[in-house]
């Protein structure tokens, strides 16, 4: 039997700060391996990323994904164990990844190890595991599913690994996730003397208003599976350092967190009208430049979802609330493969300096994933 | 007699950009003493200054004001002709202050220097001028009238000599000025991930509602001599390169020109008061730090206005409106000496490359100059 605990440990060990491999996908690849699976590294533009598969390819597979690489450890004088030690004190294991989600990751590989040496399926597994989460995201499970559609490997579900629990193992999963979208907003008027504002056009009060009009009022009041839509100005940026001039331009950043009641084309659409009229008004040019890091998205209740539900439930004895919160996952990239859903850990002390986790937790995790395996090919 | 225009061309020869003396504040100390003034140079904190009285102290006494300091010329290569040259050419003389203003300090002191001795009179001319106008402003003519308080000296009316006039010579005098202060406004909120806002407290949704409401309306619809007060957003910094981060803290600066509806102390109670109210919707903290550069000040139409009033209606055909526009200038500190009145030439090319001026127009400012002083004593 494959110890996740033990194994989470010896994740920790390896400093894969993003995007450093750091050893870990070289002691997945060999522990999995071992175990008759099939293993690639899908390395691309230099981020390391491990495609393994037992099984025949083809056949009814379910799939996990999930990622080693971690962010940095900050002051390492801060940390009680150092963060790349994977102590183990009074059970509980501490470092760098302890949660997000070396811890995941070794769940999902024993469960998977353990379930096809014990009870070999008919069907398959596949491990998608990048190196490349915590960064940019763009050679990372991008390149793993674009490596295995060229390559005809395909997962008819998937279970990403990332802690899914606020606060108590059982208690959430997801299944799905807003959108986000950064909207970067320049406004350009004309320069000229505080004092004579009527020869110039001040970019800043025709930002204020753009952006007073943004935040006045909720984008929606949240649908059937998603709390309300969120946008935040994350910054405001002019750099006048002289208070008798009207600078000519400003700029802001405005982040967006969206539910399927919208799309970012339909935001998109939204916020360029609304900024034609402050701009038509005001004869300041506000000019929209977007970038979309994910569509909402949403896997329907249905079989997949109601079989890791069931299995949540009858593990830990809590029927699990179906999510759409938080930031964005990689999700969002195998949403585009096959149904996917989230469950993992207690998301506690994530980013954080002292990160750490229960074992027993660790080995917990494992026997869901083990038991949703187990249903799955039943 | 004295040629204002000639002595124009000398001051620009003298490289007096602010707070370099130049030269010219000696070239004007020889030409006054050689006049019968009794001449004193009032440094303070190395910024060059001179007061010149001709006649007895405490006698009925006009005074001038004027700055020889000028701007720096910017690029050289732009120049028709050099900044510095006081080249004459076609009846127009080009350089650095040519309008701003060694012009309007050419005029009155040849102005002053013809009236004494031509028509010596019951009384006595102060002349007070300073090489930081241009500059910080703080050891400029403050430091004149701290010396001549200091020193028993004093003005019963003070003209100073800067451009007042928009387009035509005669059309504008200014008899006070707005107030000028600025507000600098820090958001103070809670940290946190974008995702997440409600564990946050944005300090740029706080600030963006503030700034809004300073801008929604205006102070004031102006007063019998007053244009509007006008407040202008001058710069909003946070300098976040995160988009999924909302800031702890954001900062902005607002400068206002306010009329006599208003004091410094009047809209700094207000403004604390609109950030109060928006602190405690948002719990963000808004706190303002405000920088006075002056209250507004009027001269009160009367004796002393009608004066020069009348002496430039009869002298250039044309009777000038009495402003209270621009920006600030050194009358907002003679104003707290004695009534104080702005007259001099077009205001034209102003801190501009190529700044120049018509010699005639120096002569005819001379011509007035003079006339007030014999209207003032007859
Ligand atoms: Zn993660
Ligand atoms: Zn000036």
């Amino acid at each position: 039997m494959t110890d996740a605990a033990q194994l989470t440990a010896r994740l920790i060990q390896c400093p894969s700060v993003t995007p450093e491999e750091g050893g870990a996908l070289v002691l997945l690849r060999d522990l999995l391996a071992d175990a008759g699976f099939e293993v690639t590294r899908v390395d691309r533009n230099g981020t390391p990323n491990l495609f393994a598969r037992w099984g025949a390819k083809g056949a009814k597979t379910f799939g996990f994904n999930g990622h080693t690489d971690v962010v940095p450890p900050g002051p390492l004088g801060s940390w009680t164990h150092p963060p790349f030690s994977g102590h183990l004190e009074d059970g509980v294991i501490w470092g760098r990844g302890a949660t997000d989600m070396k811890s995941g990751v070794a769940a999902f590989v024993a469960a998977a190890v353990d379930f096809v040496t014990e009870t070999p399926p008919d069907g398959a597994v596949i491990l998608t595991v990048t190196g490349d989460e915590e960064g940019p995201g763009r050679d990372g499970t991008v390149a793993l599913l674009d490596w295995m559609t060229a390559n005809g490997e395909r997962m008819d579900v998937c279970v990403v690994g990332e802690p899914s629990n606020p606060n108590t193992f059982g208690e959430m999963m997801k299944i799905g996730r807003r959108g986000s979208m950064n909207v970067h907003v320049t406004a350009k008027g004309v320069q000229g003397h505080a004092a004579y504002p009527h020869r110039a056009k001040n970019p800043l009060h025709a930002l204020t208003r753009y952006l007073n009009d943004l935040i006045a009022a909720p984008l929606d009041e949240g649908t059937e599976h998603f709390d309300p839509s969120g946008l935040q100005i994350v910054t405001i940026d002019t750099g006048n350092p002289a208070s008798n001039v009207i600078p000519e331009k400003a700029e802001a950043v405005v982040n967006i967190r969206f539910n399927d009641a919208h799309s970012s084309a339909s935001l998109t659409k939204d916020l360029t009208e609304r900024a034609a009229k402050i701009s038509a008004e005001t004869a300041v040019e506000i000019t929209l430049d977007v970038h979309v890091s994910g569509e909402s998205f949403l896997t329907q209740p249905g079989p997949f979802v109601d079989l890791v539900r069931g299995v949540v439930r009858e593990e830990t004895g809590i029927d699990p609330v179906l999510s759409t919160s938080g930031g964005t996952s990689d999700a969002r990239f195998v949403k585009d493969h096959c149904p996917v859903v989230e469950f993992g850990l207690v998301g506690l002390y994530m980013h954080q300096v002292d990160e750490r986790v229960p074992a027993q937790q660790v080995n917990d995790l494992k026997r869901v994933y083990q038991k949703m395996l187990e249903r799955y090919f039943a």
